[in-house]
């Protein structure tokens, strides 16, 4: 697996792929610790794009906290057989100082509920500024003709496509589904870190956003009775053989576009739910389309 | 000469000249009201590049008063009849919802002395990133191999550079010397405005920067007193027949990247000056280049 530090490294091996009969190229951005919901990223590129690259950056900006950035881990060399398995032509691994020079002065910021509430409250209002800015500048040194985000990081990614839809960068942002493990939790570096028990409790978060799904197929569309369902299934009450149940720092029922919270569903919405269980924080969501026959009163 | 008005159309027409043969596309982004100023830099776009765009809007985000935005004078068939003596192949005229529709919630900032200081200051904070966003959007619209900005609005002039280089857009920012009138004064569309009388004493403006380039080529150093030149040469205290004498908005001396006033000129520096004349503000400046020895004390 070839892997490069620079963009003018990364410009040059894409020229030469294009030289060579590359029509299109799809990037897969990553912060690495790869797994498999990546590889289902990578994998989607491959499947619609002449050239794969996979980005593999920890972007300093968008932590809030520089303990979080430094523990956050680093496998480059177990990631680049997972990426060459996964079917990716290179890897561009910049450092920190190619990607922010002395001098760099330059933030993309998306003024919008989408960055400053749920995820963006959490995380600060930087977070969000740092995510647009460096998918930016990473779009605009490779200009692939696609690149593939995770559903799973539903606040990211719609933050994305709104950044690169209103500066008119020429890459179509492809959402893929959310990657679930068999038992239906949503592929996540920090998985490892539950114990059995824990990752038992854990399924409370896909469960309630099936629940919130199943009772908005069935046509409920008041958000806050669907709220109260999600919080319900998370607690466990509904079922008491799961033991201790969930507290979520959120659950939210928005429009998918500017993550504005809504009291009644009436096109497509998102019901996305974080939550810690013992020291780990999870988020998942699910998109929610409302049958076109409102619920009967 | 051509005009389109979308996004889409101008793609289309610029596709249409590189498959006619254009290895290159130049860009002169304007907000119309064209002067000779402009046309030295559609001449300096024509003379690199086989297809010349000129864009002409007036961007809303930029402006900090709405009257201010709604007095600017709009004039597409004059500037169309200018574009095309200039050697513009093709005009570029959208629309506001064109360029910001519904929702366009996405800003490009410079965190930087050059985006708060003198220009930054008069304008308020949102000017600059007006510049910033709306000059990130025409460039990604066009992909132009080249675009070309007067040194004239020299701290606009490097916010532009300073954004292109850190999102990384391929383009490259040509800087056009300030266009001249024969007696010296900048060229502006504002220069209209000045009766006879106050021209003449416009003139202390270009004659200060001229005296602060002299007393740095015969090796002052000390920003205070070049600053102390200035104003004396513009209060035309030294030249008692030029009448009523000019007190400028600034004076500034400053390193060109970032705009930071300085102290003592160890490399290249800019001299800036803003000043009105009469009801017309009116801005010019000057590139410093100490000699290599330093002055003998």
């Amino acid at each position: 697996m070839r892997i490069v530090r620079s963009i003018r490294d990364l410009q040059h091996a894409l020229r030469d792929a294009r030289a060579a009969g590359a029509a299109s190229v799809g990037m897969v951005p990553t912060m690495g610790a790869l797994h498999e919901g990546h590889l289902s990223l990578v994998r989607a590129a491959r499947a619609e794009n002449d050239c794969v690259v996979l980005s593999i950056f920890v972007n300093p900006t968008q932590f809030d906290e520089s303990a979080d950035l430094e523990a956050y881990p680093r496998q480059e060399a177990q990631d680049a057989e997972l990426a060459e398995r996964g079917g990716a032509d290179l890897i561009f691994a910049p450092t920190v100082d190619e990607m922010y020079p002395s001098g760099h002065a330059t933030t993309v910021h998306v003024e919008s509920p989408l960055t400053t509430l749920f995820e963006g409250a959490r995380r600060g209002s930087a977070h969000f500024d740092g995510v647009a800015t460096v998918v930016a500048k990473l779009l605009l040194a490779a200009l692939p003709e696609r690149a593939y985000f995770g559903q799973k990081d539903a606040q990211q990614l719609r933050v994305v496509q709104r950044m690169v839809r209103d500066l008119g960068i020429p890459t179509r942002i492809v959402a893929c589904p959310t990657s679930r493990d068999r038992d239906g939790l949503a592929r996540s570096s920090r998985n490892v870190r539950l114990s059995v028990d824990q990752r038992r409790r854990a399924l409370a978060i896909p469960r309630a956003l099936t629940a919130v799904e199943a009772a908005v197929a069935a046509g409920e569309t008041d958000a806050a009775l669907l709220r109260a369902l999600a919080v319900e299934t998370l607690a466990g009450t509904s079922s008491p053989e799961v033991g201790v149940g969930i507290d979520p720092e959120y659950v939210a029922i928005v429009d998918p576009d500017r993550f504005e919270p809504l009291d009644t569903l009436a096109g497509e919405a998102l019901c996305a739910i974080a939550a810690r269980v013992g020291g780990v924080r999870l988020i998942d969501n699910v998109l929610l389309h409302p049958p076109t026959t409102p619920k009967e009163g």
